[in-house]
């Protein structure tokens, strides 16, 4: 056996999350998209049998309140809290991330004060956010500013109203700096909303520590909750008063049921509510939650970090040089849950991994992407992962 | 036995939509709130537990693909069409009624004339639509002017940019003319816009016969698409190249895996597309759609009109004298597919009827609410609901 396969079950038998990978629902193949969607939690199918079934089959109309529909957005936004560093009562969970990135773009851009009519965008982000910021910034008679994140602290300035970045760069893998870039924002007089959709769940993020203003993020990648599960929205508790929606549907209304035809808002996170919550979805992610009852994020950005250093290791080893390039930093404090290899013909490549049992994804023009879920992604799954890429490109 | 029951059972006998009941999971509770959520239909739990074990558990990311989770939004919104008068290719499905509302106002107002500044809308309308309805005005600048739907012929003129009418007033069970109303508008140069929440799955809407521009609606009520279900949006099909929606999310892209710095959208219904899409929702609803299939819905009308006709019958019987008042037009052409009864102690009266396993719903401050929905209600159940309302006000 070679010396990374040895190196790898001890790995393997020294990982503290090891017994995690029994949660889930997993085959013979090396699974490292978990990055665009989660595997499916073992709890998931009888939770979900049980929300169809007995709560809308048998009890119907009456679980809005029986089965604690009706508040289902702010309790699972509570059960999100821990993973992103934020006190209760300041998550809520519902609609899509972009719906999501308007609300807190827009509501921003209204707390800013008189005279700021600027949203910068990190202009690598994930393109749905720098449309939406698009969009908002016109709806609000901004003026849109796309830079690259490196560059965020050099234009803030006394126009800048908001600025929208995203904690790890879905392309790249490249962690941003959070405090810091938080800091120089606030230092600007601005306000700053992170997408955290490829961070929350894989990394430590510290929202209330590092006086986040919003956050937004998506639930279907390290936080496993099913194909296009809800997202969530965070509004710092001491902005929530002022937090002033573009989407105020009877959700967020101070008494809903009261049916009044003028608008007052509620207290809290829930203020971030629209529609009525869609309940099959979102009681699916409050089950795949709750295999993080016992685990703390600093044990899962541990493993994460060995997980993506041997990677990047094993590929040294068995990928013929030159052949592959990473466009994911090396150091730690740069680095989310994935690795990125730039390569010539990514597409093709990805797919004759894929036949081979390994998954990833290819990200146009020429990126293989490989996520690493702590939960459930081994060290022999890394280095069969690698081996199994040296082999598809020759080595 | 007496007469009324002896005609409910005739009534029943004769009727061509009895067979249906058997697609759904009922009880002996009598279910007159499914215009507030649908019951369960038969083939749903196996449709969901396939989408959770086999779709997300075994194929996990290969199903975007492969179990058309991509193309769900205009796939489903294909099947609701025919159910609202709308050729293939004009609905897509996703996000809340209240958001759909907001893209589709917003993108109303867009495409009105120069000038136009003025929002009109249905001042007796469920809340959220006159709430998002003043977030749309507020943010493109326009004015908004609250009337009743009878009003609104008068005060539509040069400054009118969209209207936003609800086809059946959600709380009265009124039917508005959609025909005419639309017509006004169109003749004053404006766009409207048709809340379908209370009559799609309940009677025919004729969206293309009668040139409706915009509409939206729910999918968990007379749809049975489960709590919170994701609701739909309809562009017509020569409007669709000027939609120009507020929410411009990657999936609504022409190329959304190019990932594109730059916004350009779509063709088509799919414009109305925003974030990823609540797959187990959204395949819950497809599944639930399907008893659709060979229900022409000018036989749920026939039968809607003969399920409240009896009920006003029934209620007329049984009620003693001046107890309860009903607030739904008694004329055909103004009534939807609910009764709306007035009565001083509404909550607790209702709250005794549940007890004894008539399941309507309370709206405050004095309405009880009974929805009849012609695929699973019958008959008998209308002259049991009348009798135990009648035998609980003391009749």
């Amino acid at each position: 056996m070679s010396e990374l396969r040895v190196r790898a079950e001890k790995l393997d038998a020294a990982d503290e999350l090891a017994a995690k990978r029994a949660g889930f629902v997993l085959d013979e193949v090396v699974y490292l998209d978990g990055n665009s969607l989660g595997a499916l939690p073992a709890n998931v199918p009888d939770r979900v049998a049980d929300v169809v079934r007995r709560q809308w089959g048998a009890l119907r109309i009456r679980s809005w309140e029986e089965s604690g529909w009706w508040t289902a957005p702010e309790r699972i936004g509570d059960r999100i809290a821990p993973l992103v560093g934020a006190a209760p009562g300041q998550v809520v969970v519902g609609d899509s991330t972009s719906v999501n990135v308007f609300k807190a773009l827009v509501a921003a851009v209204r707390m800013a004060g008189e005279g700021r009519d600027e949203i910068v965008v990190d202009a690598t982000t994930f393109p749905t956010d720098g449309y939406i910021a698009q969009s908002a910034a016109r709806m609000t008679g901004c003026e849109l500013r796309p830079v690259d994140p490196s560059e965020v602290p050099s234009v803030l300035g006394d126009r800048t109203a908001a600025v929208l970045l995203n904690h790890v760069d879905y392309r790249t893998g490249r962690l941003h700096d959070l405090p810091s870039l938080t800091a120089a924002v606030h230092a600007a007089g601005a306000l700053v909303v992170w997408d955290l959709c490829h961070s929350a769940g894989a990394l430590p993020v510290g929202l209330d520590e590092h006086e986040v203003d919003l956050a937004v993020g998506c639930t279907y990648k390290y936080l496993n909750g099913g194909p296009g599960s809800p997202a969530y929205l965070y509004v710092r508790a001491d902005l929530q008063s002022r937090f002033d929606s573009p989407l105020p549907g009877w959700n967020s209304h101070v008494d809903p049921f009261g049916m009044r035809g003028d608008y007052e808002p509620a207290t809290g996170a829930l203020r971030g509510r629209v529609g009525t919550p869609d309940i099959l979805s979102m009681l699916a992610l409050e089950a795949a939650l709750e295999v993080w009852d016992d685990v703390p994020i600093e044990s899962v950005r541990a493993k994460s970090l060995a997980l993506t250093d041997f990677f990047l290791e094993c590929v040294e080893e068995y990928v013929p040089g030159g052949r592959v390039e990473s466009l994911t930093p090396v150091a730690h404090e740069e680095r989310g849950s994935q690795v990125a290899l730039r390569c010539d013909d990514a597409a093709a490549v990805m797919e004759r991994l894929i036949e081979r049992g390994v998954v990833g994804d290819f990200r146009a023009p020429d990126v293989l992407r490989f996520g690493f879920t702590p939960l459930y992604v081994g060290f022999a799954d890394v280095e069969r992962a690698a081996r199994t890429l040296g082999e598809t490109l020759g080595g």
